[in-house]
């Protein structure tokens, strides 16, 4: 019965060897010279190859990018590649110039127009939309990658990698190729005798390269507080009473965005007026938000487990390494895997925004005209089946009384009734069911789904999703905080009481919350020149945030 | 507004540095004499603190664990212990000696019992039961660890480490530690001069003890095909031909057991009789299992990515690196949080089985008197729902028309409809109701929830959960194929044959399996030695395992 099999088990490693031993003549041991990149690059890639470009929200391995559109497409092309953000132009030129052909992808926010384009013409292939670590999770089924490009801040001579804050998904994209023998290849912005520490061991990387300028780094998380208007203020003010005071919610990821800016200033001053300080919002999932300095410097937060790093923040977070996760050497370690993990698992809420939310709570950043992909949201804003721990503000999601009955993730949406004067938020019917044949999907691309939403805040008050089952009393609920909308315009002030004397929506007076308090002289911080001030000076703004 | 408030942010590091300090006395550099161990533990601990013991399913630090049951409670006491699996008497030692209080966990099967007697006694606090990256999720958020004890094959007198196939948890617990100024002790088989490879650098670690013995591994993925039954052989064909061809499952996760391995051993005989090869099972997430060597050999699996080592396998897996995840060095490298992730996000199925069942198809392993936890199967089994992209077996799920509908993750439960001749699976309300009371837990300890199992298998038939919503349906389809259990006297043959006829439920016959079929001459191999002869002689199973 037992067949024996003349075969090589090593056809990837053989297959690696070439292409190492194609370049020995350009490298001098592991190092490439920066001059020499595209040389290489046009000998260790081939055409067809999985290639996996570093491309974060913030970090990007610009350098490698920049070079690898400069390749010749009669040596490299059809590649099929694996990013989970396509920010810059020449995410996208790769396959202008024909070196590129299918991507997968998880987050294309900067080139969203772009690519929706580039797939109704037939010049790029969309595999699929993912968020961050189901896309990483593949690296390890389907995707494993033939080449990975990364940045890092320095590299020694032996070829370990030092990436300082921004460690974000290096270190899960360089496993992934270094142990199904891929190509390794590192951006670095210099090559030094010793590193501050080791976050990624040279026994995982197989060459690294002298950037001709340093990787970019986006400020992405960084919101200007004068930009924080009155009616942000006043939903900041709903969240937190209506909210995280209402289930004592402890664990929390904030999104991106001028409404969770507000709540993050509003925690030392209304929130320290209704004596909140040390019973919600202690342990944090997020980057290091310039917004959360008050908070920090006010004894909020115990702990801030960040995706990646901020520019600016970095000697802030050094400064108060009690609370943020920091190396030996004083500088901060994140990691978007275990970040994103930690925000799925073990964290009582997500709160984000949305551009567009169907009347039963379905919500999408995909409209029509882009395929944006969601990024992180759908990890962090879902109730993750698998979760088996309590904690009391999840407990508190529990309206059964079934003997199995179980808690539930609190996942929140923020939205303004209205977009822009012409736009309602609130609509009968997503766009993304649109992109689904436009962008030839196999599903439409629904960020968050009803089933996961718990409560939706809007100017008018919140609607407690989580209390209901029906289709028809959740609509009723998300119209009655609709405003003057299509969908708010079905509903009417004595159904709205109804809903109100049970329970299901909170308008700011029923949270005590007067809406003429809602103003900025609430924030801790005005301005970014006041965020300086809170940190003593240790918070350094990118210069297009100071307008001093 | 700005209040600069005086404290030290560095707290945690200053404490550290007092430990590391207090202890330089008895070490050399980081590395810790092997006969010091004891007193050094009563140093580098202190009262209180969350210390997190490695102990997977297979590799255990049981140097360490034995040496902290030889602290002095005096000295150390009212621990909160942190561990994934409980599996060495030791670990519950730990409590009756008074050095340990509270502890969180997700798999205590060896210890189960034991486990369940003291919650109940009052000589240990439970904190909670968690899948395994949840339990890693928290070590970020809410449970950030004081001390990290691990084990590793071999370090470097630098202490960087090299952990070999068995990686497992070991990168992730270690990282919480490392960047939260918490102290990173390793075991390790020896101190040598240079490491085949570094898997974890020495930035990231405290201090290194050469063991008195290597760390205990458990070969806990072998199961000796002598002992699969002819009934196994049957579930495992139906499962092959009712659900993996029906819905060109590629991408898949075979929890431990018997069933499974069946499968795996039909693959290439009663598979290959199907012309399945290359068309089904061909990415793989789960441990090297033995069983699974003769589908490799005859080409099934394109790649197999493991959260563990398996004793034995280590020279197989080295010289079959196509198909398993290695380094340079030649060894394999496993990572228990990624292919958890893996598992979770990136895989079409999940299949393992149970202990009991309820009417509706949730089930749990958690039985009368004992706190088993389940390890990584609440993970992985379950329907991610942040899960976007498309797979044709995912897509295959979904059975609504609605716009916004979506595809689902297979979970499917094999079980014998009885567990023993007076026990049945299949039971009208779960243990897990009595345990939670009795363990004082927050909600039951559910393993898979019936919103999630899409399949149960049983010695009668396949029940195709996920075509229905209506939970008297599925108590009717699962009443079909429950046989002799009380459940199964529900049901009577014409209703049996109504829901053939829709499709919800087939059995043998329907799929064209003659259950006369289903012996063991169809297994691909009949006991190790079959499996050692399939590998060439590269496969060497444990000493318990050799029965020739």
């Amino acid at each position: 019965m037992v067949i024996i099999q003349q075969r090589s088990w090593k056809q990837k490693l053989e297959q690696k060897q070439r292409r190492v031993e194609s370049v020995s003549h350009l490298v001098n041991g592991s190092i490439i010279p920066t001059e020499k990149i595209v040389d290489a690059l046009e000998l260790l890639i081939k055409p067809g190859d999985r290639v996996v470009l570093e491309g974060n929200n913030q970090k990007q391995a610009s350098f490698l990018s920049q070079s690898l559109v400069l390749v010749d497409p009669e040596k490299v092309h059809d590649l099929h590649m694996i990013m989970s953000s396509v920010s810059r132009p020449e995410h996208l030129d790769l396959f202008d110039e024909g070196i590129a052909k299918r991507i997968d992808l998880s987050y294309a926010g900067p080139q969203s127009m772009r690519i929706a384009q580039m797939i109704e013409d037939g010049r790029l292939v969309l595999g699929d939309l993912h968020t961050y670590i189901e896309l990483y999770g593949r690296l390890f089924v389907d995707l494993t990658p033939n080449v990975v490009l990364v940045a890092a801040d320095k590299a020694d001579r032996h070829g370990n990698l030092y990436t300082g804050p921004n460690t974000e998904e290096t270190p899960t994209i360089v496993e992934a190729a270094a142990f199904s023998d891929g190509i390794v290849i590192a951006q670095v912005n210099e090559i030094v005798d010793e590193l501050p520490r080791v976050d990624i061991p040279n026994s995982w990387v197989d060459f690294i390269v002298e950037a001709d300028h340093p990787y970019e780094l986006e400020p992405l998380f960084t919101r200007d507080p004068r930009h924080i208007t009155d009616i942000q203020i006043l939903q900041a003010m709903m969240c937190i009473r209506g909210i995280y005071e209402k289930h004592s919610v402890q664990s929390l990821n904030h999104g991106i965005g001028f409404n969770t800016a507000a709540i993050e200033l509003l925690l030392p001053s209304y929130g320290e007026k209704l004596g909140l300080k040390g019973k919600i919002c202690k342990n944090w999932v997020l980057n290091p938000h310039p917004t959360l300095i008050p908070a920090i410097e006010s004894g909020w937060a115990e702990s801030i487990y960040c995706f990646g790093g901020e520019l600016g923040m970095e000697k802030y977070v050094e400064a108060r390494r009690d609370v943020f996760f920091t190396g030996k050497d004083g500088s901060m370690r994140s990691n978007r895997t275990l970040a994103q993990l930690a925000g799925q698992y073990a964290a009582d809420l997500f709160i984000g925004s949305t551009l567009q939310m169907d009347a039963y709570g379905n919500s999408s950043t995909v409209t029509k005209g882009r395929v944006a992909g969601y990024g992180g949201a759908p990890n962090m804003g879902h109730n993750p089946g698998g979760r088996r721990h309590s904690t009391e503000a999840w407990y508190n999601m529990m309206t059964s009384t079934d003997e199995l009955a179980r808690g539930k993730k609190l996942v929140v949406q923020v939205a303004e009734t209205y977009q822009d004067a012409n736009t309602p938020v609130f609509v009968e019917r997503l766009d993304a069911v649109d992109v689904k044949k436009q962008a030839n999907l196999a599903v439409a691309p629904v960020m968050i789904y009803a089933e996961d939403i718990t409560h939706v805040v809007t100017e008018e008050g919140i609607a407690y999703l989580y209390k209901t089952d029906s289709p028809a009393e959740r609509r009723e609920m998300i119209a009655s905080i609709a405003g003057v909308t299509p969908l708010g315009m079905e509903h009417d002030v004595k159904q709205t009481q109804q809903l109100r004397d049970r329970g299901l929506v909170a308008l700011p007076e029923d949270l005590n919350i007067q809406r003429g308090e809602a103003n900025r002289s609430l924030l801790a911080a005005k301005n970014i020149d006041e965020l300086v001030q809170w940190s003593g000076g240790l918070y350094e703004p990118p210069a297009k945030f100071k307008s001093w």
